[in-house]
């Protein structure tokens, strides 16, 4: 992803914040994160995040997702010893299409089906205020519906680096080119 | 506390979320509790909150403080075999002033000294969008502003039954009279 990019997201981001409610220190607003997964796509195949804290314990973030844009499937695995990475998700504004392991149980899916492999298909619609806990090892997407969406996500310890992705050209790590 | 009087609180709590932005299902909304610690002064000795998640490993809260209400001074012990809880408060919308172990930092607190034990001092005031975090153990106590305040909690499970008060006469289990 190109700086110019790069910042155009973070821009986007900061605007569903403040639509949001979202109050944030400048420094936060400095350090807004852009996940690219690596596909070239990111209108498409990306999130944009603040991380408010990650300690051995405890992660809280805030999480951006453009319209229909999606964070490609992927589960958490046991970690340094640790189980898994536990996270609730809770929708803070517009509407959430999240996936999980389980019976298919819509016809339609609500989400537009990504540019990247997806194999699990339980939907959980996620309205403001509306949230839902994924335990460890549960393969998941989600993506945002027409308006965008600002997600709050509670969870135990975030290692991004073992996330394990159904689509096996995603790199998680984002490269921004100067 | 009388019922009338715990459903008042329920009410002052909802329209602060209001301000603050916070969205609640209508579940959520009746479920909003009130702690009033025995001391029978809400009002001054209390705290009004909304546990969003409470598993084994991840606990997050949305609590609010009425105008210089207090949460009176406590620490979190190890329970069931776990280490003690560890929290991190992040301020949403008024001004929480905030005392944990440490030197004493400012001549003049900023709280009003509560009507209830209290022996820790290190000040940390939290506006909208700024947050801190306690480590297990240590002791702390925190009061709102003038404007009452709004803070979200991210910790890891929360067990209050284990939470040791410093003003011995404090009983945390809120009992109603109907």
């Amino acid at each position: 992803m190109t700086r110019e990019k790069y910042n155009e997201q973070v821009e986007k981001a900061l605007a569903y914040f403040e639509k949001a409610h979202i109050v944030l220190t400048e420094e936060e607003k400095e350090n807004v994160e852009v996940a690219d997964f690596g596909k070239n796509m990111v209108d498409e195949l990306g999130l944009q995040l603040v991380v408010y804290i990650n300690t051995d314990r405890v992660c809280a973030k805030e999480m951006v997702l453009l319209p229909y844009q999606t964070c490609p499937e992927h589960k958490h695995i046991p970690t340094e010893g640790m189980s898994g990475k536990e996270e609730t998700f809770r929708c803070r504004y517009g509407e959430v299409y999240l996936y999980v392991e389980g019976e298919k149980n819509t016809e339609q899916l609500q989400a537009k089906l990504p540019e990247s492999d997806v194999t699990v298909f339980h939907e959980i619609v996620l309205k403001p205020g509306e949230q839902y806990t994924i335990m460890p090892e549960t393969l998941h997407w989600f993506q945002a519906g027409k308006d965008g969406a600002v997600i709050s996500e509670f969870s135990t310890r975030s290692t991004d680096e073992t996330d394990v992705f159904t689509d096996k050209t995603i790199i998680r790590e984002t490269k921004i080119e100067e």
